[in-house]
């Protein structure tokens, strides 16, 4: 998971500032990186480790001039941290200079990458973006924007949504299979296209539209036109964006973010009643879905536990214990609303079942009288991690 | 407000971590500086600014070694943020080394200062703490620690909750006033002195009891002793430890911090009932008294708005436009949830008129149809602040 | 200007902290960034601003393992200062990593590049290290190391000098022209390729011997090998090398750098004779020049300027009148050396004739009754910035 | 060793860089920590662990503003690197702020504490400067400053220079028997006090003079005084400041010390004349007496050694070899400069045995026929540490 914006802006003194609010906006999407990309009279690129807010400042904003940007949040997902992958990628080809921020994972990339090798080409990164460019790059020769990105979706196997920047035109795609989100605003400035509608918020723009998968969008000096590239036959909507991915006050293919959230909560709730005295949330992730599983059954809505604000992400761990501390220093339990109560627990899924696990010792330790978990989405991991005390029903685990 | 803690471990290799921990928990009280002196075969200090988990890496923490420690995290009154200012302050004195972690705000300070420097004392520092140091330096020359603090009781004025170390003595006292709160807990480790009791949960320690305004905790080679340093007729709770100081989790005086919130809540709803379709929090100050207002009134309880979790302290402002700027890029509103409806909104206070105006235009340009905003304190700044459309009715401000 | 290096160890531990130091030796020809890039059983890079030791770290080091490493410190001739530009550029091939460190000027760069990119090339960096990453690339496809070389040096006009790592081979390679050094050295624990032979005696490697213009040297599994790529007729010795480049305790193509800055000083001392009490370097730069001047010239060598060991990279320059001052926080006048005296000041060259100038009007100040200032190397700027009051005499400046 | 600076300045705004520019020509003298106090309408304080310009910057320097100016550069003797330990001191007293930096050693340290401990004094840092600046607060409570620093004088044993603001006053003073060097200048700017004359040089201030022995310098709205605090029999210059504490371009007591110097070298020629075809620095420290030594015996001067100008503060060591390797990284033999030669090394005195050592082996190992080892000092730390095959002659050492 990653997040990408693009911007273009009547006034270049905004731009970099605009894509950076963007991208704090889009913070959740990913904490490993962040880049920006302006294209003005210099082409500027600055990437770095870390939030948003701590690659870039005030001078570096000002620096960065020009209409058009292009921006980038990453997650790591192979744990490898290397400010070499950082995006978005700058590319100098025959057709101009070309950004590319790039949000998914192609699945034919070593295939693609070996068919490159076998024609001569040098590698500089070890990101599947470099391929997009390479493949780009050679297209752009004969073909324009439109039929260069057709030509791309016949070889790109996989997700792929991109937003790039190629000399003074900014582009949004989203593959055909539209599993990662991507929409386009317009506000007093200029237009906006991002990851998620939150972005747009952050800027006070209005949503456009959703970018459908397999269209582009293409503006240029102030002129946006929708390009169907390729057809789609089926939306794949990515469910995870929907369930922890995404910023509840999004809305994605036309559906808010927050509602679906709610609405699971309130499928559980019928899915596997239960009789208790509260429902809780795990903070913050199942909090919504807590709110909608407490309309749904009429069971009392109270916070069972309390999360530490304050935990960063370069927490020290203690050498020894430190599986069992970790929890207990981010998360408390609020003894008075579970002793000898009934409590219903909501999360939206058990990414991290020795978490799940410490947090419903926690509250058994602190009196709960039962403990019933609930969550948003199908087990990842196994639930035998949740040991045999635990019954597995489904989405529903319980204990007395 | 600052955060204040003392541990006895009888493990000298884990008092440092233990206490770490302890303030970690505590870090609501206080982000300015962090600091900690540990009392062993050397006497050991470290303060820095900013963050506990900023201040103190593994190397430091297993660097201090020793049975006694003490704690703070300091929240800037003044504005004046300068290391020279943080805690605890370590003297050294004919009775040996003395480290200082206060919690509190010494009326008479200038006074006893001005008393002091009359008769030849040099200030390092421009810290009420420094003159606690300087009297009780002097205090204890002739007397033992319960006297001492008694003759410091009958010299200052105002409230000082204070947790200290006199060479191998962990020592906890609160004025008579009681205005800070002080608990002590008992763990496997040893014993544990601290501003909340979720300091203790931090520890795995169980609540011994709080202890009572004008009384010192005295903790020696393993044996605790609570005494009666003076009478204390009246119980002045500080009602912002409440309402928005402690973090909900926490008892205090035996009063759950949660409870407490929860029926503010309750008591907004009956106080100043409303027709409305939903109950949101602005988060996450008001959310505990809007769970309340919803249970009490039995309007369904919906968050109207969301806010960004990587909002730092660090964070860039823009240059124009900034007050309007901060507050739409740390929160969001979700607008399925507002449109057509009647929302009331709930905070702890109004800290800041702005911020809370800003809100409230927010969820109106969102498409409230009526908007009741309800807060858990008396307004601490003007109404005024809120503008004349606003009517303020104590508590209760509507828009419609 | 910058400096490369190779090494091949038969100890795959000790690979990364050899390359270091023997970077750290080479510091002098550039201080912008640093990097190495170590080939084992993983391919590991590491490059960052800054000098070799605030690049580098401990931890650092342990982790880059095995036996063949390239490293590289580059001095910024553009102004420029970017981490995409910092060397070895890794590259990805169809034969494997690549690992490539530069020393020199393509002059062909930009006609190679556009040749390039009309065939569909996008290009990731500034630098022209990336044109020969793609070149050697295609052409490893069908060719050895040597015909590989051979080609690339029929397309490249200007200078290369190439510490380069290919999978478990080491190469190092010298432009026909031969204008930037290179050397090879043996120690116990394998061999070193270096810019300069001060590298070889910081690994306390005894010289094999320098790298022949159009030559390459070939080091695979422990074998070595110098295998001739191109004819060269001439051998064009960057004189700079000599004069202020290099460091005065290399040996560069068999002659010591100290040895031709000390005839240096005997030849201006017999080219432009002079009545004088004193003879004093400009320091650091001019020091060897002034030894052999005195020598040649019989005159006393006594010091008339001091130079402030402290003074860094980082130092904060006064808004105004920076440009005077800031020489005279740098160097100050041993004023009794120079009061009522007749004095040579000798430098290497005239870089910056502001500097010298105001060298010149401090010793002035100071009491010196005339002032002969001799520079090794013709001047680089315009006598004319020594104003009309100083008598240009060839390499010989005069002040009475 | 520290470095102490005062400042009284016409122009408020350019205080603290004059200040910061005189501690910069300092930073020989102390580079564990540097401070800055600023006397104006506010009273500054800035302190850091560090170079001074690492603890400084324009923003910090600009915030500065007052005619009056303390500083200090810290040279730790403790191994306790700690920032309560930076100095200037600051002190509120009765009769207003007092900020002092000193150079020195209180020899009665530990005995006047205690007394002041035994009247319930506490105090805040471990650094002797604060008995200073409590038995000057009390002093001032009823004499001037002339007759406080007597009291003073009468209870201080050891070395103590010492400037000082307080409110509006700049006071310089050094100690009876004046083992640390204070000097007084004069430019456009107003005054300037400062350890050392090269700290005058750098603002372009000329010398009024020395401050004598038991003597103290006031300033007071732009007058200056020098009053005689007490009789002073000797003069007890510190050789060491001549011998390798102070700058070469200083002058001190009316002695310049690259005089000192260079006669030192020229002595160890008589002293111990030998056969030689070379004298060579250890650089930097042995530079000015080589010099002397070549002029007295008349053997050629040439450099034996070249030093590594890149060795910073921070240097990874190796964790093997560390010892070994660590003198040759910094500096390397010159080959062709003592091949088959007689070589006399001339350093300021053998702080460190083992460097000494290693660097005489290394020159053995370039193949020096001879090696003759001269230092300006007697020898501080055991000769045995030269092994036996080095034979001592006085401050001669000699190996064939």
């Amino acid at each position: 998971m990653c997040g990408v914006v693009g911007i273009y802006s009547h006034d270049e003194l905004i731009t970099s500032r605009l894509t950076f609010y963007a991208l704090y906006s889009l913070q959740h999407r990913g904490q490993e990186s962040a880049g920006i990309s302006v294209f003005g009279d210099y082409i500027h690129i600055h990437k770095g480790m870390g939030l948003v807010n701590e690659v870039f400042n005030e001078k570096k904003l000002n620096e960065m001039r020009g209409k058009v940007a292009v921006g980038h949040v990453r997650y790591s997902t192979t744990g490898e941290s290397k400010i070499e992958n950082a995006q978005p990628l700058l590319a100098k080809t025959k057709k101009g200079a070309l950004a590319i921020a790039h949000n998914g994972n192609i699945v034919n990339y070593h295939e693609l990458r070996s068919k490159l090798e076998n024609k001569g080409s040098a590698f500089i990164t070890d990101s599947d973006t470099e391929v997009i460019a390479k493949i780009l790059s050679k297209e752009l020769l004969k073909n324009d924007i439109a039929d260069s990105l057709k030509n791309l979706t016949e070889m790109l196997r996989g997700s792929y949504t991109l937003v790039m920047a190629l000399n003074d035109t900014l582009i949004g795609f989203r593959d055909p299979l539209g599993f990662k989100p991507l929409i386009v605003g317009e506000g007093d400035f200029g237009y906006v296209i991002a990851s998620e509608s939150c972005a747009l918020d952050a800027l006070g723009a209005r949503i456009i539209r959703d970018v459908s998968p397999g269209e582009a969008v293409i503006i240029r000096e102030g002129e946006i036109d929708f390009v169907r590239i390729a057809n789609s036959k089926r939306k794949a909507h990515c469910v995870f964006e929907y369930i922890y991915f995404a910023r509840p006050d999004s809305v994605i293919d036309g559906r808010c973010v927050y509602d679906v959230r709610h609405k699971i909560g309130e499928i559980l709730a019928k899915e596997s009643p239960v009789d208790a005295d509260i429902v809780s949330p795990i903070p913050d992730s199942g909090t919504t879905s807590a709110i909608g599983f407490s309309k749904a059954s009429g069971i009392e809505y109270l916070e069972a536990l309390i999360k530490n604000r304050y935990v960063g992400r370069t927490f020290i761990l203690p050498e020894q214990n430190a599986r069992e501390l970790s929890v207990q220093i981010k998360i408390n339990v609020v003894k008075s609303n579970v002793q000898g109560k009934r409590v219903v627990l909501v999360d939206d899924s058990i990414v991290r079942g020795t978490t799940s696990r410490k947090i419903v010792d926690m509250v058994r330790m602190a009196g709960a009288k039962e403990i019933h978990f609930r969550v948003g989405s199908p087990p990842i991991i196994s639930p035998m991690l949740l040991r045999n005390r635990y019954v597995n029903e489904g989405r529903a685990y319980s204990i007395k």
